[in-house]
């Protein structure tokens, strides 16, 4: 699942322009840690201790652990004879990073009733308050840029991940709480799809290893290297699939036709009685979903979404099309090229489309691919087995935290997260 | 486990002195519902949604539990037009009655972050206003009166597993921490313990099924009816075994030789790790244990809690002696036999020890035995299979709510309940 | 599951007539020991080596284990120097004596090719020829008749165990081929059953320790020592219950009705999707059973077999009855006593009915039982918990093999042994 | 793992030579089938029923799988009315092939003692009969050829895996018995490992679709079609990595170090005590590995065998150095291009080395693939996830069934496959 993924940081120089500089980091660093309070803003304290699955992680959680990541990666990194906040959040709040020391086992962060939502919230804010006081001290290390840079990436993706993560808690309640009280206004039909035909030939993809990485040019180390990949002519669609065709695709018994499935997709469905997305409900009458705003009448116009990748492959297959590949989805998506449909809906944050979407490629290195030294670097490569990419962008998505390279990545037989597709067929 | 075994309840008359009966009653009600919140009053909402196993329930559905059992046996039965508190309220918190209709998963009673603790101490002052109304009204059907009692032992059941169960939920926790602050005074060694020896005999146990189950006869249908039992003659210890004397087990290397276990326990052994009672730690230089204060240093005087009955048998083995069966437990704790020292420490609670007892016997009904009709005795027997019984009491147990014909049960292998030994051989 | 209980074997004297007696043990030595391999004579290599589930042990592992029997308790024993047939059989052949030392894991048996079976019927003859010429050493010590008798008795339920297991084995196989081309005829109505009462009172049940267990009175020491049971009046039926009576049961729909089911029952019915007896199969137009002689249509006439004690329990209950307890069964069988009628349909082999027949009793160890002394005694009660006690024996059951006292168990879920019921009441 | 890919069949015209093409196709077909019967020659009836996991079948239904593959898809295909030899043998003997009707589940081969060994082997020769008489028909449809040559190469893929499992049994026995007498002959070392270094560019890898697939030119659909991939400048070593390697990566602690593994790799390792390949074993003085010719100590100069992939890419890694992709591995195997040193010890069978070569490649569709129509197309591309491409060809894979081109399968912890590594590195 998801990686923290270091940044590209450069270790060289530093702007000049100092002083503003950490002025402007700073109101960003403040803006980006204010919005994950506010997201848990609807939350009880209840809400946010509880852990549904081994893949979700509580809402404090979530609070706690980007602090920490400042606190691990900046605190006590630079500054002399730190002293934690608490001497055992470090193993309360370390996700995965081994070399940062012993750690909570994942499966369990739902037990821990302690510290309360109450006192992670006093942790973020003594935490913030030495960032500041860090951040205006006299002679910053070039790199620390960079790492808040990082670290308020990081925060971002934890903030997908939390509203990812408290639908799927809600959704186990019976009762069916609404996250948000907004209404949701019903989708109008959009143009309708095209395919969009490109040449292909040898194309260039990934993002060059920045010399500074500053807010406006960060990207994630698996973007990098930039390099030539070779693309036979295809066409893409301008549209997600949406709800109404996934509709198409159940009554013509796809969920019940193995011939259309890869073998392990198909166990899949056996194994866990799938016959739908995720989170759809049918009741006598019709379909509905539960969204972060209760459930609802299923929006046939929306894109499709909380499908497995084993999904978005049957369904591309009985569509007589195949998912892109990443090298594909990226070089479509590109400036000089005719781009598709990225906003088939009303769609608010989504700067790449309401949905992530499933490629056909499978989660690995780029050619060339190098991974940093240090703690933050430890683990560039080690999700790179057994996941495939997404790419693009969800409506929960936070505003900037989304670019034509970026590699999202789950296990194939995922769905919590939002996840739809895109065709594409040869040319 | 813990079966909510239902009231031999008379179905004839009612004291004619009702209005005194129904104040006493109501007070009694109101004391004991009370006692509950006071248990919960140590505990943020957090701790009281957490679930750490199975077995386990979060402190809040407990309150909402109890709640519901008064609303649907009593108001929902005898109030005309009865509308429910809240429509899914007896989908939430019906426990395992089945002729009540459709209920939550057990297991997944710690995903449910609503309703909140503050709602569902509302239901239950709602739930305690209804009812102290309904006992105010006049005609008021024979059977209320053992209905509220049977509720209330109910509720002081769950007051035990609330305890219980909030230890283990603190216990997961890696910061340790204590339910109450209250200090543990450590324990005096006792008297030195002896055999008592019993000449055994055509002896009677268990209870007469009451005409009239008043607060003062109350008792289980499981404990009914009083039968002959015929006992060989037979010695039971004085004490319970304490800690000190299971040290000496575990450093002659009990836990290391097959040859002292059950195959079952051995198994049990083997697959779960097991080489000390749940909630001790070794640490360099002494035993801890993990209580409702705390962690704190292993008193060697207190008696040996938190034991299988494997490590029962085991130990008994060890000691080369055996545990009483329950005939004999009850036979030996009677009044007209010299009793064994039932607080060979400082006990405050425990009417009968501080610890329950782990016999010989497994739980199977009584000879004679009949289940009630209706939904509250629907399932009288149904969980006579596979369990042990364990008699006596604990510390965590309610004031009043133990006798010498409780019958306690639990699968073999469990800990999580206050739960020691003591031993017995033959004569 | 069966255990190996050791026989009460008295180690003082021998009968002075020891050439006769040696050689009138030698014959029942070698006609018990052929009847095992009578039974394997229409199975090929392949299905002896087969492990169908970890209860089960393929044929050939009972061939090998009942030879290692001998050759451990006794030549081993009492040879000096004495040299094992193979280096590795032990650790092969060993089932559970864990004072025999290591030993093959139980689910692994069926990954055992070699030895081949050939091998398997060279060991036993190269044993039986080294049996044969120690029982005619001088000098015997007076204690080998009874380990002779003992090891007898073992391959006695290896027989039956290996009859279940083949069963087991071959109803895997879609071909569902016949162990036995035998004809079965259909079974006669017999007379209809009728309840037989007993007055109850103070009995003795269970074996005298015997002085000298000669074959005739051999018992395994699990049906000692003879002790008191109070008895209340009841009544217990002269038949089994027949398939006929058991499709009632299913045709009112007691399979889904949760209220006539132990918890434990119930859960284990819905785990396994259970809706019939073991080896029934509902054809169109007719159920069908898998039988030792194949496939067959069900006799109606014929008792239940295969079913759990969850299902036996859950019958009764729905019969308006209960199961008798193993002390009620035990008196009722007695000599003085009216006996039911054991053989209620066509019998070969069994001494006490076609099938064992479930008791209320869990297995647990009489009043003053003792375990001997020694590797065979090793394990006397080490078996006692969790399992439930059945009672008289199954058509299967060798020839002298069965009697009024004997004890066999099964955990309540299990099935694959031959096992019906009767029913009981109070009077 | 092993998908039976079909292969690209012309469907156009046939030789004109029919009939001495006839000839040389039965011998050809002779030779293959017999040799599957020869490599059961060592084995007795039992040890080819035994299934010691569910990815291992057992040797006599590899014998009956291939078999029905030529009964299935030639004879039931294209005779009139062909009767099967018997009606539940396609149950029994269909391996995955879902348009091909319902079957026997897979972890169950090893249930079926019937029918037995000697059964089987007449299925075959009755089948052969079948099938020459078949190929002596006049008036031989056009894509009979392709379909004998697919079956043939079936029947090889099949044999290696025969090979494969039966090592597998045969290592779950204590007795570690041999398949073959045959000495080993200690390797001796050979030249020095280097580094071969390649320019890339774009090139092409892959087979174009044949228009007529005679037996020189064979190859399976996933090998096409043949397309472009750009390619960085690399370097490939000239051997496989070595036990005696091996050896010094676990004496460096690897296999405790989790900053050398890929995350899921470390966690196999973790929850399967993972701590050096399958089949070796460490005594007390040397290190032992169980091959087909019984436990021999290891030889340090041949290619290390069964490693998942985890383990292979720590080693990479560890060794500075990372896998091959397929598309580097199959260039620089290329005829123009010098090449690696496939042979560096003694190696009989294998055409590209003794052992799979772990490549970097998730196995996914070339480009362009298109899976052919009809039942032995259906599952062209349905393994096609979450498993990792092998290159090469081991010591067991039968003559001529290895090529440059050829693209082996195996989930990324998978080990009872011969499968090794190879390093390579960016130039």
């Amino acid at each position: 699942m998801h990686t923290m993924q270091s940044a590209q940081a450069s270790t060289e120089e530093v702007s000049t322009e100092s002083v503003s500089s950490a002025q402007a980091m700073l109101e960003h660093y403040r803006r980006v840690r204010q919005f994950s309070e506010t997201l848990c803003a609807p939350l009880s304290p209840e809400d946010c201790a509880i852990q549904s699955m081994p893949d979700v992680s509580p809402s404090k959680w979530h609070l706690a652990h980007t602090t920490w990541f400042f606190e691990q990666f900046i605190l006590a990194e630079y500054q002399k004879a730190y002293q934690p906040f608490h001497p055992q959040y470090a193993y309360l709040f370390n996700s995965y990073y081994i070399s940062q020391g012993e750690r909570h086992a994942r499966p369990q962060r739902g037990l821990l009733s302690r510290p309360s939502l109450h006192q992670v919230l006093a942790y973020r804010h003594e935490i913030d308050r030495r960032i500041a006081e860090f951040l205006c001290s006299e002679n910053l290390p070039t790199e620390i840029h960079s790492l808040v840079t990082l670290g308020l990436n990081h925060e971002q993706q934890h903030q997908e991940l939390l509203l990812m993560d408290i639908k799927h808690v809600l959704s186990c309640n019976p009762l069916l709480p609404a996250y948000s009280e907004k209404e949701r206004t019903p989708s109008r039909a959009s143009s309708p799809p095209r395919w969009i035909t490109h040449s292909g030939g040898l194309q260039e993809i990934g993002r060059t290893v920045a010399r500074e990485a500053s807010d406006a040019h960060f990207c994630y180390d698996n973007e990098t290297p930039r390099h030539k990949q070779w693309l036979e002519p295809f066409a893409i669609n301008s549209h997600l699939v949406s709800n109404g065709e996934w509709l198409e695709f159940i009554r013509d018994g796809a969920y019940q036709n193995p011939l259309l499935w890869l073998s392990e997709g198909w166990d899949w469905c056996q194994q866990n009685d799938i016959s739908h997305p995720l989170y759809w409900q049918a009741s006598d009458t019709e379909w509905q979903e539960f969204t972060l705003q209760g459930q609802v009448p299923l929006d046939h116009n929306q894109p499709v979404c909380h499908i497995s990748y084993y999904e978005a492959a049957a369904f591309a297959n009985w569509a007589g099309a195949r998912l892109p590949t990443e090298a594909e989805w990226e070089y479509a998506a590109g400036e000089d090229h005719s781009v598709f449909d990225l906003h088939p809906n009303s769609c608010e944050n989504g700067d790449f489309g309401q949905v992530w979407q499933w490629t056909a490629s499978a989660y690995q290195p780029y050619p060339g691919f190098k991974a940093l030294a240090g703690g933050l670097g430890e683990y560039n490569g080690k999700f790179m087995s057994s996941q495939i990419v997404l790419r693009g962008s969800a409506s929960i998505t936070p505003s900037g935290h989304s670019r034509r390279s970026y590699r999202n990545f789950f296990y194939p037989h995922m769905r919590w997260q939002f996840a739809g597709l895109r065709l594409a067929r040869d040319a």
